[in-house]
């Protein structure tokens, strides 16, 4: 089968032929239909800092998928061949605390299918039959190939309820971005959105945004305001990993506001103002991680089924799997927002 | 009257002869019967950075009292002349978004007594009526003089049940300790106590650890670990705002844990690692601040009605009022837990 | 002064001239500019049951206001002349464990302006400062003047998140109606309606409902559940008080589901299957009563901000203060939904 | 092997030899050591109605138990010979909704062992992997075989925070009984207990209730109100199932407060005044069923591992295995709380 691995250290991805896996007993073989572009594909194509780490090639990447079920493992119940199923990428333990808790996203054993496993970047893939998500006919496959994106982004509007309040999005990468229309769609008063990217505060304000703010603009501590009754944003969805937007977040919003804070900082972040812009202000904190197994997933399904139109302003491109390279640089160049590969 | 009073910028306090304060129209006067010194007023009597910027003397200090109502504003109501009352020191505002929801401790307009306005540190004060607790007779006057530090501990404990769990508290000064002895009557399963100072380790063995820890100790992690299951605690009470607990805490906090975090550092802090102790661990945090108004007094009052020997373990010391330079003294050297002050 | 009045025990009210009241000391006198009919006041006009227990002519009805300060006690500061109110209806004591700890909705001590104490169906009215709400400009008079009722709504559908979620609301009248609005506003994903008046069930799909049924339907039952996953709903809003309402909302609820519940029975509910329909199966149950002060006028004031066009299709009709009978005849008949009465 | 079996309709268990199973694929084999008696298993016994319905012999009865691993299933990982166990007895279908979003404590294709399958009366029981509990050696055969009804009791408090607030309890066989030493281990204030058996009630105290009620006493009402500042319990914990003891909870219920409701009724429930005792009272219920899995496990194995003492005055009988009979009839009469049977 074709597969665009990572074959050793260094930049770039090969599209190469490789031998179609063997379903391990519990495990299903998925005929991959089509594949999203994640940031952390384009991380690991890059080869940055953190992939240099974490990444032992040779590995299939990619880890957004919707396929059909081609084989199964041989203790496998409860699922069809030809079912066509998305999948949740993180293949928890299920025996630790977390795992029988219901936390399951927070496992610390966990392996994430395209990092740590072969991915989904490949004419098949073979995965943890528990993992699969049957997906409803109404979902078309280049939405139901992103459930995972949508997912951290639900998993993040849903960890504090936003309907009648004034949020805050800092960050509108493709995450970023279904944060805002999930949040228009979760009855959000206000949105607004600090991104430095033009064309992606174009995006936001598309998909719900009312306000989208250059984090350059000298004047955006008194713009937030202007929009937020001068008390700043009840809620802030701190979707950038960036020092600047998770301070100035912090900072603006309001005594009593809730952030959920998703965006991953590469290094450690200094000059934080714990005293003024947490303790005193008596806000709450939320991280997440990953997507909730399986409301989240449940959560993601209602959203595609309901606001398809909304999702399809944001997959900027569906490219055919061969023309992958175009896909990442689209991303690398902060030209797309979200790029489905389609291998069928 | 006499009173304790930060005349001008510079350290120390005075106890000087003053007019009796006459109360204003829906204000009532108290006569003070005793006050603890809380930590804060260590800092305006040493006369450190954040007094030299929030004081402007001259002011009598002083907001942890007990006391009886010696006169009535006119518009008062509901009060009577010689009731027994403790009183919430943050007089907040009653206007604003904050005060209309329950949440006046995180007023924006809020003015704290003893710092912003007058204290108890006196025969007299007044006060808005409003801000009373009336006190019933079971809770004896130098316990009942410091509601104030107990409900910082309280409402610090209560944000997140504790029932059953393990509890690491970061800090065990007058409020780490009481929250200490109110985590153990609220059903923790196991406290750890962080704190560099042997005596304050000890008093918190007292009243319920588990476990203490001088900071300095190399095999700080492992030992936490190891009376954690291997995983950490599941709740942090960060009391000390010392940036190194601040992070400790964090880092050793499991996975889905919830830091409750009072402490308040000096400046900022630098180098959290917001990637790997906060978002992967999907923790929550809460910043606490002051005491709910009032559901954190029902909670302190019904503690003091039922662990009075606890709270005796750590008031070290009932001073007449004359001797406040010795209770001063005592807590800047670290040898004192509270210290309450007896006019009567 | 005109005011409507119920002189006497028995049917009807009288619309007749009496003193202008005289605010007490912290009262504002309110010129009335519009004031919306509640079912409530159709039950006081009727003279039922209930109004003979609780009601003390003579009395001035009417509860849901808007109108302007017209003259301040002598203690009010804070308020302006001029200034254009709304207000809560419910005068808490102030004084006891609810009210002291953010739920002075369940003041055990709480009178009713309208019902306990003179209300609104007059030129004037006295009432307490502090349950003044005042109105942004950008909110017309005719819909300032129901924030009453359009609370109820929103406490009920605040008390559990609807984003995202299957909702069904038992009972369309003008309050069920709004909480279907505020529903959709919010994000539900789907809301069912029972309803037996054809008028209201059509009134429910204007604001949002996507299916109706009339509770006489045989197939009541199962057109719930091909509407929510062969489950039922996620969530109930029990708005008729209707003791078979009750009952198959609580069996259709899906496990694990929650029921807010604010339907007032007229007398004890037999034949409630608590072992099936609520125990075995998980669900919660909130109960709510009136609005949480302040928390649900500052969504409610939010969602009128945003909303008008679904709130103006539920005011049915705006009458001339005068034209009263009429406007109790259609609530009577079930032609009308909200019904406002114009003082100016 | 022997085991307690119901053989066919009518009164009675028979004490018999039967085939030992054969662990299916996902299964595990276990010896049973000791196993607790449940109400449930009398209603067996007696053949009441309940059981006439959902019982269809033959079946092996019992669903508390502590055992080791005897034999594994082909598929069965994680688990090994010998390790010392207990078990949910809830098998879950693992599939549906609820199974896939941490509820599968109401999962709707839920078989309870020993009612709907072979249970753990026996000398040995094969059960789903699973559902298998590992056990520390701090924990004793004799405690460690309730895990099932400790784990209803602790669900049943856990639902609501009990710190600081007072309860009552209506209802004390075993499960209310535990309930009353968690609500104390988990810093209730104040537990009141309504039971009509006078042995129940004093082992109630023993446990921890500083108050104890018969339901005949005339004076109930006031006697709670007495022990509550006149306002009501802020928690209800109806353990029960008993109509009158719902209706009188409920009524006594604080403003605000909460009702965990676990007791079954054996029928519908008439006259609950559904209007005045909840929704103007603005109280919430919460129903609960089985254990959380497995967050219950967890906190049941604290409880277990910090509280032997109370436990072990609850279980009031250890009887060799084939003295079973003696362990039904003293249930039968109220003479006992909980009886463990010793199979080693």
């Amino acid at each position: 089968m074709k597969a665009l691995v990572k074959e050793q250290p260094g930049k770039g991805l090969t599209l190469k032929e490789v031998d179609i896996p063997e379903p391990g007993e519990e495990e299903v073989l998925v005929r991959i239909r089509a594949a999203g572009i994640c940031g952390t594909d384009v991380h690991i194509y890059d080869w940055d800092t953190w992939s240099q780490q974490r990444i032992h090639p040779p590995v299939i990447t990619g880890h957004e998928l919707v396929g059909e079920v081609a084989a199964l493992g041989k203790s496998v119940r409860h699922i069809s061949i030809g079912q066509r199923v998305s999948a949740e990428g993180h293949i928890a333990c299920g025996q630790c605390e977390f795992c029988r808790t219901g936390q399951a996203h927070i496992c610390r054993d966990v392996e994430i299918i395209g990092v740590d496993r072969n991915g989904c970047f490949a004419e098949y893939m073979s995965i943890y039959a528990g993992n699969l998500w049957p997906v409803p006919d109404a979902i078309p496959d280049h939405i139901a190939s992103i459930f995972d994106p949508i997912g951290n982004a639900m998993h993040t509007v849903m960890a504090e309820p936003v309907a009648g309040k004034s949020v805050m999005i800092t960050g509108a990468g493709a995450i970023g971005l279904f944060a805002v229309a999930i949040a228009k769609s979760a009855g959000a008063s206000n949105i607004i959105v600090i991104e430095p990217n033009a064309f992606k505060r174009e995006s936001a304000r598309k998909v719900g945004a009312q306000c989208t703010i250059d984090p350059s603009e000298k004047n955006l501590n008194s713009i937030v305001l202007d929009h937020t009754d001068g008390l700043g944003p009840q809620i802030l969805l701190e979707m950038s990993g960036h020092p600047g937007a998770i301070k100035t977040g912090l900072h603006l919003l309001r005594n009593g506001g809730c952030a959920c804070v998703l965006g991953i900082p590469s290094k450690p972040v200094d000059n934080i103002d714990w005293a003024k812009d947490i303790v005193f202000k008596g806000i709450t904190i939320k991280a997440i991680n990953g997507r909730r197994m399986y409301d989240t997933w449940f959560q993601s399904q209602d959203f595609m089924l309901r606001e398809q139109k909304a999702i399809n302003k944001l997959i900027t491109h569906r490219l055919p799997f061969g023309n992958f390279e175009h896909g990442f640089e689209l991303l690398h160049n902060g030209e797309a927002i979200k790029v489905v590969l389609e291998m069928v």
